[in-house]
């Protein structure tokens, strides 16, 4: 049986192309319909640029949002027992945040269901990292993820594919047709899969700088507060913090490398900057679950997070105690006179790192867990000539040369200490 | 073999949604290579849909158009030894204007090959005018143009499928993509089937008004300007007339009743607005052809546009002297009170003409020849009570309710003569 359609495609794109905004009905029918193989591909790409370029309401944004999330399941952690909050990162390099703060704050026993994507490009994904650990799985059945929230209360486990699928229609249209950029829908995609995910509560990444996806500081403010909103608008409490992505987070930037880091900072070590945004994202999770006065840092100093993360990846099939992969190849770079770090871009890092293997340019290609960059030194640091900056690391020599074409003008010393940038730039709430 | 790809789509798209020009070797390929097919409809909907937003560069459609050009056969009437002059009208209602237009200038010894379409929605084609003439057909071989227009000097025929078919695939997306009324794009698709058509010059009627496809005075003078660019540039001598088409052209809406009019015209008589515009566009094209000083009036009243219009029909099968079909049905619609006309407007005309059966909803329907309107006043004429304003004509009674609703609020009768606005507003030249 075929669908009555009860509006017109042309219609819908003529209305956002002349800078209108598109009512409630005529937008859910556009994306159940284009869902349904009705409304071509050629008409919701004509209508993604016209929203890219003339922009939507915030009433827009939400009922887009909710028709990508009616076209598909819709889960509940109703009946779980206690809270639960999620986080989101709009992704950068080095960002293993996830893996230190999932089971940090699982640790003060609230539920956090971290379901996560594979990495594309040079922004890394959190599975590919956990993957570096023999024995664990990122596919859970949705009764093995309410069980290990219950229990453990941490899970970072894949996505299923029955959340939003017009999100995953749209989002493949928008990779081929130059509309990626537009913030309503970047904003509708990524809080589609939140929101239907069922959390309470969310706290929101959104990063800027040269390794970000958002380049641009006040693009970056202004796709957080659409999220804040949206999420509010949704019923999912939410709040976000607006952070530095100019220099690659912590020191290793990879899968097995980035997996090592993380277990110092849940043993009270690691790099600062790593240290300064799991706790400050923790803090902010901890609030909207009911726990503002929480011992953050504590739970990382005595052990707490530590226990809860070996939990969390021993229920998912991991060692916690097995060794990682190791590279068998390095290359590193050192200082070719004495001054100090200026800069250290973490865009060409994270191009660099994606070149020796540690990501991926096809969704359907592996991953090398051993290979990626290991910092040595951060912008502000002091070197002498000759002192190591950076190491290439990997299974394969041969992919060196292309990762240094990546860093050519990457890095800078100089005489003098940089000025420092806060990490965390602003907090946005509703 | 597959053609190796020198440009990406997704850059294309880019550029030009980010407000920059498109280069000319990247604009060529980005029409090459979705007339191929390796484009896929949806970004090249995109794209469109970035050009109506953020407009071309005059460059820009110059190399899109030649683009369109060089995706099909090109003509030429190079041995034809007589110059080629052609009119393109952006399309009214009651715009019957090629028929006595093309055998008049013909008769100054001039060549006008007149490719022309069918009708599509509330404009009439002019090919099915002239199928009302028994016997008369539309499709010509190349070799029965090029004869025709050494003997005859005027032929209007069907344009062949070879010119611009990148051209027809574009269209045909912009059609249900909201991508249509980008001026960049208007242009060339008309241009590049003018140019690829070979003539010497042209002469563009660009209309503004209710019945026209530019509603708005300033966007039908900026498409002209467009156009009359875009000729120069390729070579083509054009210049354009900006014509008000707020009211139906001359006294007969419809196919049949057209060409009778037409006729009249070609007699030295007919409605003054159809004569007014046929001389000024017929001084334009042989002005443009080397024969400024053309005694166009005089060749209309002394028969000499006659026998070339008689001569015309006759090369292609036609009768000029059958009887054409007559409506077996009419309903005439009188003054309700006395007083002047004050407005007759041209898109509901048009709209009721079609649903009497004057036009087609699909490319594939037939028309019916006989149906149509025929006015008896024109905006200015004073009427008295019971006087007849007009009456729809055509086969089919029970379609009169539904014609006679499109015309609610059409015209209108005051008690003051309006104010008369010039046919020609503005001529325009490179």
């Amino acid at each position: 049986m075929s669908a009555v359609e009860t509006h017109d495609a042309v219609d819908v794109i003529r209305t956002k192309r002349d800078g209108g905004a598109v009512d409630e009905d005529a937008l859910r029918w556009m994306v159940d319909a284009y869902t349904r193989g009705y409304v071509a591909d050629s008409q919701m790409a004509a209508f993604a640029m016209a929203v890219l370029l003339n922009g939507m309401e915030r009433d827009e944004i939400r009922v887009l949002t909710d028709a990508m999330i009616a076209s598909g399941e819709r889960m509940s952690f109703d009946g779980l027992g206690k809270p639960t909050v999620d986080k989101h990162s709009t992704g950068g390099v080095g960002d293993k945040i996830t893996l230190p703060l999932a089971p940090l704050v699982a640790s003060f026993g609230v539920a956090v269901p971290q379901l996560s994507g594979r990495g594309l490009g040079h922004t890394g994904g959190t599975l590919d990292k956990l993957e570096s650990i023999p024995g664990w799985r990122a596919a859970l059945t949705n009764e093995e993820l309410f069980a290990q929230l219950q229990g453990v209360g941490a899970v970072v486990c894949a996505a299923g594919s029955g959340l939003a699928p017009a999100d995953k229609k749209l989002y493949a249209l928008r990779d081929v047709t130059g509309t990626v950029e537009a913030i309503p829908l970047i904003a509708s995609s990524i809080m589609s899969k939140k929101i239907a995910e069922g959390t309470d509560s969310l706290v929101l990444d959104v990063k800027f700088g040269s390794g970000a996806f958002m380049k641009d500081v006040d693009r970056a403010r202004e796709l957080a507060r659409t999220m804040v909103a949206l999420g509010t608008d949704s019923g999912v409490s939410t709040t976000a913090l607006l952070t530095d992505m100019n220099t690659p987070l912590g020191l290793a930037i990879g899968n097995a490398n980035e997996v090592r880091e993380s277990v110092e900072v849940l043993a009270g070590g690691g790099p600062a900057d790593v240290v300064e945004l799991t706790v400050a994202l923790a803090r902010e999770m901890l609030t909207l679950a009911g726990h503002p006065d929480a011992d953050v840092e504590d739970a990382l100093a005595d052990g707490r997070a530590m226990d809860s993360w070996r939990a969390m990846i021993r229920a998912q099939g991991g060692d916690p105690d097995a060794a990682l992969p190791e590279p068998c190849e390095s290359h590193t770079v050192t200082a070719p006179a004495s001054g100090f770090v200026t800069r250290l871009e973490a865009l060409p890092f994270g191009v660099a790192a994606w070149r020796l293997g540690a990501g991926r340019a096809r969704a359907e290609d592996p991953v090398v867990h051993s290979a990626g960059i290991d910092l040595h030194v951060k912008p502000g640091d002091e070197v002498t000539a000759g002192q190591p900056l950076f190491t290439l690391v990997g299974e394969d020599a041969a992919r060196f040369d292309r990762a240094l074409d990546a860093l050519e003008g990457a890095w800078e010393l100089g005489a003098d200490a940089p000025e420092t940038a806060p990490l965390v730039l602003e907090r946005i709430t509703a």
